[in-house]
């Protein structure tokens, strides 16, 4: 299938200098031509991006699909510590079938608002992975360790072969990484089956590091180190690792995580929601720490909406420091985009629009009373533009969404089997 | 006129108690009744409201629609002062006619997302005023004073016979209130002569105060007080007040502006976006202080969309104090609907859904994938929730937008004759 995108504001998102006017050229799945059409293409589809903005999806660096049942739920507690411990009670009757209407909604969601990539993080990744093959749409899938060494290998035997057949069988659109949950849930033989189990298996390391000042002082008194020096000294440090949220770095942990190239995966919608505080993405910026952008589950954000956390960054990051014009709107899209798509080791294939790449991009309408006027394109991307601007939607060169109508699945149906499967939930666990 | 709304879930924002299925009749530009038909109530239209939220419409306690022209224009500077500078060269070269296309285009762009009610504050009210006779929607028009005594006097001579003759003519769906700019922009003979005329017209004050660390330290250099007590030295106790921005309360002034029974305009993406900081909201909801909430204009924002408002301001209560169940969901959407009302002087007449007071109210859909599943239905208006949910806005009983379409103006014209100006301004000023 070839495709032409004519006549878009094209953001390839390479530098803050490229914005042009031009066509975009898709065969199969990737980008043949930015800017001018080939004379030599001819496209079996062609869709007119007058008013539109053509630019990378976003890459959504940390979620839990399977958690979205949980939206809005208990979310009067003070802590994420309170919140866990009611939420870990009704996620112990969660069996492998719920996943998949939960991450099918949540793609979706995604979908529909111009995420085609993540991270997730969950216990059972059938369910997550069945809906990532009928949607169409690309995941790091985290191989969760919990627990003590024997609980984790039991849970690596059970999910490896299924994962490592997922990922050949889907050419990559589907990966695994390894995802111990965080130090004050791993016993230090898990930690360091994680790191020999990434170098096994060539992947990435996927954990919550310095979420809370809690869970640092903890670590401090268990382990004489905060969460990423202790698991620096375990070896974290010999692997490439994206560490969520890291709201509370103290010590040589900014100095950690530069020596190590590893990725922040800012999470600023939870962090504020659950009252863990605001992450000092400023200073991560001026250290030249790599930093992704992640939404963590609907069920502490509450959405799984990128835009929502790009405005939320960037506002943050002004208040926070005082001065407006530290972070730039450029920067934060970046995060977002090909920031993430770093973290994931998805870099050579999607994160900007470049001849090459994967199609992974979005058409977003300027059309709009929000998006007038457009006096600067990055600034209104940040601070005004919402998620249901996203018109269109590409991953690997198919078309997910035409119209803000998605295509790879039923919205409606979608909706009323989450529901449905939501009360069997509510109704076994009461 | 008489409308059935039917089967709505109703939020009527009089207690966090009050959630119950039903109908609303209106009747004229009245609630004639909430929850069960009347038997003798014939309507002449009915709208079926299943799946939505039917609630009080968003009252914007603090804009500048006339500066919409400056969305996303210069956003690169450090602070709130090197802004100002660079907008206000703009500002010296627009004339009263420029004001009505970005007044048109603002309200469309606040009752695409559920406001009805705002209080502006600009130089020129003649396009702002005109701008709400053809939207139909509702205003407090603030009367800028700015500068010196006689500056303020030949604005007031100028604009005030205007207003009178609107407020009277529009049977108050305009009123107008005393908007002294700033302490740092009025000389204290112009602050006196606000408070008089405040007494004398009987109506408010909507002044910026205690907005950047910088604003306070300069008044406590310049009046020995922090801008909220230098007002309330000057007679500003006297009358009713409502205060944007409060970002830094110093000294006195959070026991100030509770024994004046004032205002505070919450403006947090303004407030994070300029870098003046983090308003201690919950300290002042602790207090009891009474507290609105405002978009500010669209060039410190960059929208207009009250959603915004208030996943944020739950965002930084809960980010700021570390405890995520500080501030409620309810206690947000109150600043946000009867707040407002109340700052303005119109709780009497809106701000909740009550049988006697004004259908000023919005239907939102709930059926969609980022509001699926609704536990929490306060949680989910306040972190889930999008501009894009609103589907239907009634002001004072008057439909104002059905489906997504607004009906009082042709949003494409709208658009096109605010970048026409927009050019012709730039054009000017080159």
């Amino acid at each position: 299938m070839k495709t032409l995108i004519e006549n878009a504001t094209i953001i390839p998102m390479t530098s803050e200098r490229e914005i042009f006017q031009g066509d975009i050229a898709i065969d199969g799945k990737r980008i043949v031509a930015l800017g001018e059409r080939p004379h030599t293409f001819t496209p079996d589809r062609t869709i007119n991006a007058h008013n539109m903005i053509a630019m990378p999806t976003w890459v959504n660096a940390h979620t839990h699909l399977s958690m979205t049942y949980f939206r809005n739920y208990r979310d009067s507690v003070s802590n994420l510590h309170d919140w866990l411990s009611e939420i870990w009670k009704l996620e112990d009757t969660l069996i492998a079938e719920d996943t998949y209407p939960a991450s099918l909604l949540g793609i979706a969601e995604m979908i529909s608002s111009g995420s085609t990539c993540f991270a997730d993080m969950y216990f059972f990744p059938e369910g997550t992975v069945e809906a990532i093959q009928k949607t169409k749409v690309k995941a790091n899938i985290g191989i969760t360790l919990f627990g003590d060494l024997q609980e984790s290998k039991e849970r690596v035997a059970e999910r490896l072969p299924f994962l490592r057949e997922q990922a050949t069988r889907s050419q990559g659109k589907i990966r695994y990484d390894i995802a111990p949950h965080a130090v004050y849930t791993c016993t230090e033989a898990t930690l360091r089956y994680a790191v020999e189990l990434a170098k096994q298996e060539n992947c990435r390391i996927h954990i919550h590091a310095n979420e809370t000042l809690q869970e640092v002082d903890d670590s401090l008194n268990s382990f004489g180190k905060t969460p990423i020096a202790y698991l620096d000294s375990l070896g974290f440090s010999t692997v490439n690792c994206y560490y969520a949220h890291c709201v509370h770095p103290q010590g040589e942990d900014i100095a950690i995580l530069k020596k190590n190239r590893a990725t922040v995966v800012h999470n600023p919608s939870s962090n504020c929601k659950l009252g863990s505080g605001i992450a000092p993405l400023a200073t991560y910026l001026d250290e030249h720490i790599r930093v992704a952008l992640g939404t963590d589950g609907a069920s502490s954000n509450n959405t799984l909406d990128m835009f929502q956390e790009i405005r939320l960054a960037a506002m943050l990051a002004a208040a926070s420091t005082g001065d407006a014009g530290k972070v730039s709107p450029f920067d934060i899209l970046s995060m977002a985009t090909i920031g993430g798509a770093t973290a994931l080791g998805r870099d050579s294939e999607c994160g900007t629009l470049e001849v090459g790449k994967d199609a992974d991009l979005m058409l977003l309408s300027t059309d709009s009373l929000h998006m007038t006027p457009l006096n600067n394109i990055f600034s209104a991307l940040v601070f005004s533009a919402k998620s249901s601007d996203v018109q269109t939607v590409f991953c690997s060169g198919e078309l997910l969404m035409e119209n803000r109508k998605i295509l790879v699945l039923d919205e409606h149906q979608v909706i009323q089997e989450f529901n449905d499967r939501w009360e069997q939930i509510q109704h076994r666990s009461s």
